[in-house]
């Protein structure tokens, strides 16, 4: 668990770099920055806590979100130039993210005995309603509704988690080929489009 | 209370095909159209139930929502070209759905022992606030601060339920009673005014 | 504690104005007006409790903030024509409600037992979300991200509140001495910026 939570940091960290860069583009200010960042990086548990009534939610109930997110800031005003040629390793951070905020948001909408359809939401949201967040507050269409490869990434990891949940095996291995099936997907799609200028949106507009 | 699920579902059904109109238009990927019906269909109900705490909210605690939000965008996607020439039947559906959201999420309100005045807010919410979501998702000013047939149409059918509450009347003639105003109401300012290329606009994209 | 009720309902008074304003000066109709003013006045509080479980939330709990801003619509509609004239009573209103938003947010975190930066951000959110909601729905960038000066003055009086917090001294004094703080350093950075086109924004449009 605690390498599911440290992945779960590193997650945030990167989801916090990439709206930090939205942000930045647009010229806000560094409070705005921060905002969108923020919302960026914890919007998606925030929603699913708040839809399913989990209280605390997640930034509230444990205050190294912040933290993360405050560092992932700072460090994104430091090495902005920097951060540019990192698109890869921004790349896998952001799959790695995505895939364990999916399969977070699928293993607690179990955990609260939800319908298997409607725990296969809330894995969704909590992997793009930061994105959907951060977009509309910068006044852009949600990039999610134009990209379906994100969308269908983290679906077929959710669905995978939730056919093999009864069959009672290890949670933690359960968790790892769910999330090896999103990263797979993701990258694989990415590669075989050779969608090269969206990837560069992916990574950093998301 | 069967007659009233069963326009509840039907308002649903209704409300999902606008939304997913609306997202096809805007040529979001299927994924998008999906996310856009889901939100148009059940983002009032859940607006009202975050709000009061009554959890689970709507599409949580009845996994039915899904289903029809899901059938209706098969049904949207399939019978595209068919769908227009109903405009007549979507009217139908769109004015029996409002009235029947604006109802219950006065009587809901009711139920949680809220004031008149914020019981009438949640019956107003729940009809509109799924159209509002829709909207800021696609980047559009909502469509309901420039029409004010809609919301009063729901206002006054609200207005109506609780003045009349008191009398102890039988609840599901009052019911009806009042939602009779809202689709009286409404029918009539569309006829009056002959507002022919708005009513399209508003019952495609509310 | 009755005092600075007295000046929560006058600062949802001025915010509900301003948010009319918007939606006036964008043709909306009446039901537009009253919704912007009203998610304009009550939003920021409204997020604070949703995300922190504090139910009824502000405006379901005390039907006095309803009241307030249907007063604060219908007099903005009569003497539009002489709010005009009274930016600096206006500024001055506003001022003075968002020292107690913020202040009132901070204490409410507090009272929950939250962790100081969390019950900084609920100052914060009570402050700024009501006008971010307006400009989100409005279709506008929100302003705040643009607009140093409105989050910074509001995180300072904070950050002073929770400093002195554990000195254990009168809560009255403490509120008044960090609305203070607030006051000083809005009035402070709008003056020697001499930023007059921006106050008139900042006032009106903030």
């Amino acid at each position: 668990m605690d390498v599911i939570y440290a992945i779960d940091i590193a997650g945030t960290f990167a989801f916090a770099i990439s709206g930090a860069l939205v942000a930045i583009r647009k010229k806000f200010d560094v409070f705005g920055v921060i905002i969108i960042a923020f919302v960026t990086a914890v919007g998606g548990g925030m929603t699913r806590d708040v839809l399913i009534n989990a209280h605390p939610i997640n930034w509230i109930g444990d205050i190294n979100y912040i933290w993360t997110i405050l560092i992932a800031v700072a460090v994104t005003f430091l090495f902005r130039s920097k951060i540019a040629p990192l698109r890869r390793t921004m790349f896998l951070f952001d799959t790695i993210g995505i895939s364990v905020f999916t399969l977070l948001g699928v293993q607690k909408g179990i955990n609260f005995n939800l319908h298997p359809f409607v725990a296969l939401v809330m894995g969704m949201s909590s992997a793009v309603m930061g994105g959907v967040i951060r977009d509309v507050l910068t006044n852009e269409i949600p990039l999610i509704f134009h990209r379906e490869i994100y969308a269908s990434a983290c679906l077929s990891g959710g669905i995978v988690y939730l056919l093999l949940y009864p069959l009672n095996m290890n949670e933690d291995v359960l968790f790892v080929i769910s999330a090896g099936i999103i990263i797979l997907v993701r990258t694989i799609a990415v590669q075989y489009k050779l969608e090269l200028p969206r990837i560069k949106k992916d990574v950093f507009g998301k």
